[in-house]
């Protein structure tokens, strides 16, 4: 038996609802494959949020990390392969306004940790289960490439038998009307993805993930 | 009591299924907002479709003719709002192998003919409904925008008090898993939308355009 | 010995330059295929710059009229096929701030015409000339696709001998940075295209335009 | 006065030119801010490259390197922050038909190496000089991350006084119009940016890189 925290973020930026707030909270109390997973969902803080995951990660002590993010714009889930030692805000300030620009997370630490989940497995899946899904060897520089490299560096420095991950979910179709530009008059509309195909994509992740272990 | 006649395709060029043939299927015998829903599959052919769609109609007298469509990399339903006097294959032949490029459908025809279904209130409804959509400019120039094209020529030669109109659909998720590139190694991934949420989004548009006749 | 009347815009939305501007400018007065080139600056109002355009091609009574505007986001020049009976904003209000809705350019025109210059000899001159281009079948409906229409709608109601165009034009350098999307971080920068480039893209356009008479 | 070995790469896939085989044989032999620049060109090999790469540094001794490559579709020069420990050909083999699958470079390697050219200022002169450019988070998996990689892990592990890089260039106009697809026929035509401009940036990234030291 074991244990999977499946963390989401608050809202930020202008959108009104982030799917990966909404798919930590609907999963929360399942038991997936065997692993009974614990949905939590955090603040959108660069100089807060990667403490309140470790302590979390501390007090709960669970063999698989599974973060969640919003990634305007993707077509499919993204599986991240990398996160990298860079807090860059990209013009999107956090929810307290705080933008670094291509600072390190850790000063001494590592440039990058790979993801420990099994990317590859995960999008073969994804796609035996007609779920668009891709690798992605760029998590960004804001909160979600934080979550990933931070939760590595922890594991690392506390010799921890945890594997963790990201995954980067695209717009749901609320999002995408929400952002689109125009379209009563041949604007654009992002791409988009139903947040029941999205929960399904997640699930089936932490499933291949525990499995895998 | 009204009849709308609902045209889906065959699948073309490398794709294995065509959203406007598996809708047009579903569909079909439906009573949507009081009209019923005739859905008919036609072949993808330049010299032929446009005579059997419009010898359809002289058969059926719908009052209300939706054409469906694929249009690969889209990012939402797309209510198109002109067809153009032009056949070109844009690279893509039919399915028999022809390739026009740049000719007129009719020689003496007009230059364009706009849809009569009300596109903007049905890009509001779809919004309403949580359904990604855009009014679109172009339909192409293959064999979508032949029949918005050609159904409004032969409704106006032919004095017909019939609406007509063009729906580009995305892809499904499994045509867009199968036309990704490398999606195991960060390749890309065309952007997508299932079929359920597509059905509906072309339920609502036959419900509004029937409402507004 | 023919004349082209060349027309560009003065800048709109936030962009602090508007290339059409500055080529009309660079052009006016020079001789191209034995052509004379005037080279004019329009405002960018919905409810004026067609009428300016008009009065301007009764008083020059060109061979020849070339429009130009800005395409954000275009990747290439875009050579115009068609010009539709539709203003509309999309979300991009003109200069003095009006923005219509879908509305018609002229109540009871047609609903589109061609634009007159050769444009695929035009966009297969610009390939031989190492000068990425295309043909596109969407004008918009801002000012460009009205001036695009209202040029034809003008030459025929008064038949006119004057065969007319448009060239969407990308974003200069300078266009693409101001429009970056922090760029320094990993952002987005938009395409573009060196404004001497796209200068001889016109230079060359015209010469076909005139050729072909 | 330093030394700057400047590489770049035959054509590869389907491409018949290489914009950094064009831009390392053009700069070679140049003195930029003080340094001398070696241009060289290298095969596409993911078993063979980077020992050649390797073997050159330890003969030239250059205090910089800097490795060119093309990226297909990329709208703006690509200044690359970090390169990983993958080998993924992503669709793409190289020029001897070899074409690993999430391999890594290095069985024991650290996953990632940072560039030590400096990303921020390169960028923000680009800018200066009106050169549209970007920092990006990925260098893919092919032969270009391979070279950003292995340069940073040889350096390392020979204790080398080396500052190193990446940088991704658009398209050529040719490429781009090589690459369109249908452009006659509203098809489109990928981004690019003229070999002299790309020459000019990648001078002014050596002047950046070489006055940083």
């Amino acid at each position: 038996m074991t244990t999977t925290l499946l963390t989401g973020y608050e809202p930020f930026d202008d959108y009104e609802t982030n799917p990966s707030e909404t798919i930590a909270n609907r999963l929360d109390g399942e038991q997936i494959a065997g692993s009974d997973v614990v949905g939590e969902v955090f603040p959108v803080e660069f100089e807060h949020t990667n403490e309140l995951l470790c302590d979390r990660i501390n007090e709960l002590d669970p063999d698989i990390v599974i973060s969640l993010g919003l990634a305007p714009e993707r077509t499919a889930i993204n599986i991240e392969r990398i996160g990298i030692n860079v807090n860059s805000g990209t013009g999107v300030p956090d929810n307290v306004g705080v933008e670094p620009e291509n600072e390190p997370i850790e000063a001494d630490g590592s440039d990058a940790h790979f993801a420990t989940i099994p990317v590859t497995k995960i999008v073969r899946d994804l796609a035996d289960g007609d779920i668009p899904s891709r690798i992605s060897n760029t998590a960004g520089t804001h909160l979600c490439n934080n979550a990933l490299y931070s939760v590595r560096e922890y594991a690392i420095q506390n010799d921890l038998d945890l594997d963790s991950g990201f995954i980067h979910l695209p717009f749901s179709p609320a999002l995408a009307i929400e952002s689109a530009d125009a379209y009563v008059s041949a604007g654009t509309v992002p791409p988009s993805m139903p947040l029941d195909l999205q929960t399904e994509a997640v699930r089936r992740s932490i499933a291949v993930a525990t499995e895998e272990r």
